[in-house]
């Protein structure tokens, strides 16, 4: 269909203020945060900002029967080119339809479009005593519906879980129009066996079998204490070894991060008066629940790390946990300052590898950046094994980014080595698609053809997740 | 294919000793737990008992090149007929294969094959300080195979959710006999985004997409401490409003369940000593963690009761929470015993409504009850609105057999139209297979459609879940 044709088209069924034409305005839809996007763009011929499921499947049935590729889109804070319109066509802009459509508190449950801002839905629900558990880092920007569809999760995700374990219904219009409800058409129960598990199939599929147009989401009490216990490690397994110690002991921390030699130097280079102490690793273990459990848990950790760390301390008041947090806090902004001239690769960032391998990993990887001459910064949630990897650059240099290149592959090569998958929870997007049968082998033809089966014409955000079918 | 060359192949393929042929050992798989096997069996033409990956696989080729039906089966202790080969052919009895391949400890999994029963990986757990959280009735008999095809849960799944929470992967053989492992071919990652989730796809499909030959557990640190509250309430009402004002003052608890007055009656008949409350309903709240946070949850859930119950006890004494408990602990064998000639029905005994739905529901049951002049028993797990309803009758009459199908029909009715659903936790099988597109809709399309891309001649577990489709 012709480009000129095609937005007078969507024009006629959304209205003209729905639909954005202008070539400075789709620059905007051209990227996201990965470093992919930085080095390529992506211009899509049109983007739509539908306001309702009607306006969805009518752009849908559109796409379907003219063959057009439509990739939705919610902030456009992934890191994989997952929002991105690699092939073209129409971008779905959902991030305006951001209606909390109800807050049902009898039942623990809310139902919302899927342009919603996580904090700001966890700030509706803290009238209420209740929130939503998961908590990506782009919390103040990211939408529900982006949360859903990438099922993301962040550092608590080691007691609470990902996205996908509080979702209970979602509406979808799939990619020729037709409106679904999973998990129940009428239902407000929050446990069911009835049925294929749709829900689940749909959480964490990037766009690829229909565009997500409600959210129906459990959330839970909100635990009413938290602390912070940061512990200092002399050798890198005894991160690990700690954590698994503290499991033993029948404590489920909400949150454990680490910070290893390069975050911690990355920090102290970028604010020298957090001034953390210099080791091979530093450990956050946050607990929540009611005070006395939080007290409980805390002393507990602290006597479990103080076997193996040389400094500890426990704090559960507000000031102390921040300043006990501040690495953590900065260590996104402090990695790209390693450099005078640096800029942080968002690429390789998010392999998960299992807790036993976490020191291996962190050792291979400094030895991959020694390899290719790239200053690299590691942290992340190693709870779940769950390494965030900040690779340093100056990205005017084409060497340098070509060696950045054979880095990233490097690391997620290293992760499927030892047992761990290439994104523990950013998603797989553009950047991760050539890995699919690497981890996968045999069930990627299932995948391939269950995307076949929603999506015969193929338009639901291509080249994503496993890309097209090898000839 | 001839009964008897298909018995020949199937000896050919995995040696006499697995093969069960003769008339009367087929007879124990022709029925499992329900109403419905009580009234009709099943005759499987053969019963196969694999022990290994490659020998599932050989008899699914088999079947698929010759359009055989294939029944996967775990213990038979399933409610809905779903291991029930409802269309003869093979039943293929996984309860042997119960291999614990590996307990990860450092990582926090354990591999098991499908016939490994519930609490004997619970009890080797154990060794570890780890634990398995869902937790079905049949915890002594069921098997793990049988709990991830039907996402099975049990009173705590309030707080710790449905098996499918813990699965981390899967190795399944298909339809055609090709073997996929989900979840990351080598992955002992215990978070990941990559690919399709096929995993949850998998989890509750109830045997209709493939043979689960092996599964991948997460398992969580085990709480140390446990503690009960008893609250007795005067008014149905009050017992759904004080489970949300304990969720409303941050509390998860571990389980909560309800016995109504029917309830209460049918224990103090089975066992005159238990001299239960006469009330409305009696809720029992449990809370586990660390001791100081199962203390102080307890006493703040007696202080939230004690403004609307009769009567709360707090409890952490093994003794006296074994007394507070054993209302609860013998109500299903109570509810048989209501009245002499009695015997239960084990249908629609699994519905989940909305938590404000919770005393409607009760009272209409009650009124259906006495509709249809049949003794009806209601408990369950309230935190998740699962009522599990015991229809007592003499099965002997067929016109009480025809009442009971008619009440039964009603009460899967009546969950629907209150926001709910027909099974909580049990599934659907054949006895719920009619209800899908009441619950579903148009999503029912996209359930078959997957079913027909993995299994296109129909052979897996066929007529169960959703049925054949309608012409």
């Amino acid at each position: 269909m012709d480009r000129t044709l095609l937005i007078q088209e969507l024009e006629k069924k959304l209205g003209q203020e729905k639909v954005i034409s202008d070539k400075v305005d789709l620059m905007y839809y051209s990227y996201d945060s990965s470093f992919h996007a930085r080095l390529n763009r992506f211009m899509p011929d049109v983007v739509v900002t539908p306001r309702s499921t009607e306006e969805v499947s009518e752009v849908m049935k559109l796409a379907y029967t003219h063959n057009i590729p439509v990739t939705p889109r919610g902030a456009g804070t992934g890191e994989t080119c997952g929002s991105v319109a690699i092939q073209g066509g129409i971008v779905m802009d959902l991030s305006p339809w951001d209606t909390i459509e109800e807050v049902d508190v009898a039942n623990m449950q809310v139902f919302v479009r899927p342009g919603v801002i996580h904090a700001k839905l966890n700030q509706r629900l803290a009238e209420n005593g209740m929130f939503f558990p998961p908590d990506p880092g782009s919390s103040l920007m990211c939408t529900i519906g982006g949360m859903v569809a990438n099922n993301a999760s962040g550092l608590r995700a080691v007691k609470y879980g990902c996205t996908e374990q509080y979702i209970l219904g979602l509406e979808v219009v799939l990619p020729n129009g037709e409106i679904i409800i999973t998990g129940g058409m009428q239902s407000r129960a929050v446990k069911s066996v009835s049925g294929l598990n749709l829900t689940k199939l749909f959480v964490g599929s990037e766009g690829i079998l229909g565009v997500i147009t409600q959210i129906r989401l459990r959330v839970w009490p909100k635990p009413k204490g938290r602390g912070i216990v940061m512990a200092v490690y002399p050798s890198l397994d005894d991160a690990p070894a700690s954590v698994l110690e503290v499991y033993k002991a029948g404590i489920l921390p909400s949150g454990i991060e680490i910070l290893d030699q390069s975050a911690i130097q990355a920090v102290n280079m970028y604010r020298a008066e957090i001034n953390l102490p210099n080791a091979e690793a530093i450990l956050l273990f946050e607990v929540d629940g009611n005070p006395a459990s939080v007290e409980w848990e805390g002393l507990k950790i602290k006597e479990i790390a103080s076997q193996r760390a040389t400094q500890v301390e426990w704090a559960t008041d507000p000031k102390r946990m921040a300043d006990l947090w501040e690495g953590r806090s900065v260590v996104a902004t402090a990695a790209a300052r390693v450099r005078p001239d640096g800029s942080r690769v968002f690429a390789g960032e998010d392999i998960s590898v299992p807790l036993s391998k976490v020191a291996e990993t962190l050792r291979e990887i400094r030895a991959l950046g020694k390899k290719h001459h790239i200053k690299v910064v590691n942290y992340g949630h190693i709870g779940d094994g769950n390494v965030h990897t900040a690779p340093v650059i100056d990205p005017e240099q084409p060497q340098e980014v070509e060696a950045a290149q054979r880095l990233v592959d490097d690391i997620h090569r290293l992760a499927v080595r030892l047992g761990g998958t290439t994104t523990g929870e950013h998603g797989v997007g553009a950047v991760r698609a050539m890995y699919a049968e690497l981890e996968h082998g045999a069930a990627v033809k299932i995948m391939r053809s269950i995307k076949q089966t929603l999506d015969p014409k193929g338009i639901m955000n291509p080249g994503k997740v496993f890309g097209p079918e090898e000839e």
